[in-house]
């Protein structure tokens, strides 16, 4: 490619309301072009990232046998309403649209139930499975914010793949040779080092953990809890966490149960200062209703937030939501802001965390409008609970309880995730295989999804410096950029070095235009080609050739053979 | 690949509501899965075809100099507002969509105003143009009907490129090239034969034709008029047309002007019989307001139509609407219905088509309600018109005017077209360049369309037989369908055969099931691929293979060598 034909030209500007560095450094490069929020255009060098990111993809899904297709964007509302994800209410970004004679219509943001519809024509007997089958596609999701370039979308580019198996067993292999896969993907796309499978939340119809593929980033919407010296992560969402000890108190006696007037005051740290008594003491009681009926009290030690996916689990609901004013009202006997587990409702489930036993002369809410109990003890005010949980969310400083360890905390962006679906999505399109026997079976299923878009947004993230972006090789939208310095001689060979490169088959991104040095140089370290070759007519005269990495930016002198040792 | 492992299966059934062929045969051959009307899924072996017409299409851009890029679905409301482009009553095929905010957001059918948006950051000067930019995308259109299969979606996927050119001159050069890299796609799908470039409408913005390029096709859309032993042919919309002359009557003498009543006589057939004339001496005439307000009469001969793209370029009017009831009241004295232009109103503006010379004793609306004028005559009646014109839509027996030769007629299904913009898009979005001199100056824009999965359709229609789709070699899923009959001596073979093929690089759709050799060669035959080799136990004892092309279906039974020279 001749610098000189590229209709896109770096910039030193870009847009006012972009914040985000990935989109910074590739609109500044010229690889994307904002259309809106969350909505990118790729021009020419940055739709040659993305279709490299892609056949990356392309080849390792292949490689565990994907079969690649190629759903629509447009989506009838009839199969979602079969899995109750046709609803905003249930699914809140979907974009929709309308046929002219008004029927609703979806814009594809995932494909679950049409892969699972297609497949239904093509899945009878157990002859028919296993099978993998994937696509790179665009999808569309309303997010309510887009700030963060191409990390977060409304229109983006993702690889899904789904799997289809006869049973658990054949699931997990498929599952497994999925992970595999993915830490090969990551690795060819230089992400491998700082790339990590992390447990996260396998949603409300299993008990497993999917699998999130976390790279480590400062800008990261995610935080990872890290077991040292394992391979195990988890997901904030999903991390097992045991608080620390109570800072002991030499000789605490049990001081005498109190209430003690505090209307309106909000919060713990506020709560603490005013009764005088250290943080850890307080406690932090939230009520619920379940899917079931159930009221359910939780309660945590002042400073954690309870964790309603860990709750659902151990109370065994699919849903669970703030219980009304009616209903804190009835149990505790008080206005909302005042609830403990002091004198419930005897048909209020109790569930307290482990973060709230070991603790002497605690506070608690009173359950009576504008009192906080204090002094309150275990086994003395109130039953010791038969069992403490863990329904909190994890923080810095926690344990993980079954190795002991203190966690360690890092900020990191999901660059892929990998979900057991087990039955539901073909259940509820009625898509059942014949097993041996010729009885009817229940299909197990998968789904496995890399954000493509995201990933070159990521990498731009990472791998950038102060002087502009750099690619890694198996990306990059050429290997070479060829510098053209100075007059006909070092014209003459560089047009033959470029003729030579593209002839061996290295993308050379060739610098032809008339323009001084320092613009060449600078737009070769904004771009980020992973290697640069300069031709003056000085250095033809010595027969020889400089050559920079951009990673380390340190150049040599070379003559032509040493050269293309280095570019082959 | 594998047969055994490919998860689609040939059918006999389709989806009862499609009645296209090429939906027909792609949906029983597993190629596509039907979402909705117009809308369809790829699966494996259709995504296959349709990646290599992608390939042939990029490819052929790419060596005129295209640089592909790629624009986003998801369209801001704006860009489109300054072109007129955005409102439902102007552009009535958009789909609509909505941030959660409430912002309207179209969902991409076209997509000259976001190029022309995006180009805008690197267009300042002469040096930056000219510019051939293009992508390979997913489109939507919000068609009322959709029954064509391929060949009229509403989600479908499009290749266009747009040229921006300095001058007139620079932008016909690259019109005309890529007329050529158009022709060289359609030969290397192996359609060149019967591909023809159409002239057609150019739009309101230019006196210009823009260039179709039709498919001879017995399910097209398009009639195309072609000057017989000439490379002319003319869209039905466009074609210039002379009527042929009126049977004359020996000695005919002038009649005497007649009124006859006849209520609500529709028809010219029906008024024909009625008063005992031949057809053709029946008349035709609509009146029209245009954009300006002017309001005109336009008179043809019985059995022809008024072409108002003609019309609209012969009165210099963007637009043309039916005149409203008190428009006819007032201009003809009349009701709806029985208008000529006997005593009109002196500020309409009268069209005559050239089909209405040369006649004598004609009918013609007598402008009183309920009643013809028979026995017209020009010069006696009504004054000769200075000058006629041609306002009809050509039909079945016109001739060419220039030539003089009648028209042959061809059904035919458009596979691109190519577009002369001038500088509307680029003067409303306000992009300039500056020129030598340092003037502003306008540019010059072009379009060019392919539609890609329409090319499926039509090569899936066209190559076809009784047995199935027979793919051409540049395009089909797979170069060969190797067979396997028989036990361990076969199996053997025919895998050596497959790694041998595959490792050359010739793709292959090796049937390793279990099944009868009938169901073998009716799916080889159905799902088209143009090569089948036969290895069975009977002919491996003769050291021999099968080899059957699936376009003439004739078996030979060659060596090992002979075979090798028939697939490289």
């Amino acid at each position: 490619m001749r610098v000189s034909q590229l209709f896109t030209k770096t910039s030193k500007t870009v847009p006012s309301d972009e914040v985000a560095k990935n989109a910074q450094l590739l609109i500044r490069a010229g690889f994307i072009h904002k259309e809106m929020a969350g909505v990118y255009a790729y021009l020419p060098l940055g739709l040659r990232v993305l279709e490299n990111i892609k056949k990356i993809v392309r080849e390792e899904m292949n490689a565990i046998g994907g079969q690649e297709v190629m759903m629509t964007t447009l989506q009838p509302k009839d199969i979602w309403e079969k899995t109750d994800r046709w609803d905003d209410a249930k699914v809140d970004n979907w974009f929709k649209t309308k046929l002219t004679n008004g029927t609703e219509l979806g814009v594809g943001l995932t494909h679950e139930e049409p892969v699972v519809d297609a497949l239904s024509a093509y899945i009878n007997s157990y002859k028919d499975l296993p099978i993998f089958t994937y696509q790179i596609q665009n999808k569309f999701r309303n997010e309510l914010r887009a700030k963060s370039g191409l990390l977060r979308g409304r229109e983006f580019v993702m690889k899904d793949m789904y799997s289809f198996a006869r049973s658990q067993e054949e699931h997990d292999e498929m599952y497994e040779r999925a992970a595999v896969a993915y830490h090969k993907v990551y690795r060819r796309l230089g992400l491998g080092d700082f790339t990590y499978r992390v447990k996260a939340d396998g949603g409300i119809f299993t008990e497993r953990f999917s699998d999130e593929f976390q790279t480590l980033s400062s800008v990261g919407e995610d935080t990872l809890f890290h077991v040292p010296d394992t391979d195990e992560y988890f997901n904030e969402e999903v991390a097992p966490a045991q608080a620390p000890a109570v800072t002991p108190v030499p000789d605490e006696s049990l001081a005498e149960f109190e209430e003690v007037e505090a209307a309106g005051v909000i919060g713990v740290a506020v709560l603490a200062e005013l009764l005088g008594i250290p943080f850890e003491k307080t406690t932090k009681t939230m009520l619920y209703t379940s899917d079931t009926g159930e009221t359910i009290a939780a309660v945590v030690r002042g400073g954690y937030d309870i964790n309603e996916i860990k709750l659902r689990k151990i109370v065994g609901a699919r849903k669970l939501v703030l219980a009304d004013e009616a209903t804190v009202k009835r149990v505790t006997g008080a206005e909302v802001g005042y609830a403990g587990i002091l004198n419930l409702a005897a048909d209020v489930r109790v569930i307290v965390d482990e973060s709230c036993a070991n603790r002497t002369n605690f506070e608690m809410g009173a359950n009576r409008t504008n009192f906080h109990a204090t002094n309150v003890n275990w086994g003395r005010d109130l039953p010791l609970p038969e069992e403490f949980y863990d329904i909190k969310v994890a923080r810095k400083g926690d344990v993980h309880p079954e190795s002991g360890k203190t966690y360690e905390l890092h900020r990191a962006v999901e660059v892929g995730n990998i979900f057991p679906l087990e039955s539901k999505y073909t259940d509820a399109l009625g898509v059942y295989y014949t097993n041996e026997e010729g009885k009817q079976e229940s299909i197990i299923m998968g789904c496995y999804g890399i954000g493509v878009s995201r990933l070159m947004g990521v990498i731009a993230e990472h791998f950038s410096d102060d002087k502009g972006l750099v690619w890694p090789e198996n990306i990059a939208p050429a290997k070479v950029y060829l510098v053209r310095i100075g007059g006909e001689v070092a014209t003459k060979h560089a047009d033959e070095l470029y003729d030579e490169l593209m002839g061996k088959g290295i993308e050379v991104m060739y610098d032809d235009r008339d323009e001084r040095p320092g613009t060449k140089f600078a737009d070769s370290e904004l771009i980020g080609i992973p290697h640069r070759v300069t031709v003056s007519d000085r250095l033809i005269e010595a027969d020889s050739y400089e050559y920079t990495p951009r990673m380390s930016g340190v150049s040599e002198v070379l003559t032509h053979d040493q050269l293309l040792g280095k570019l082959n």
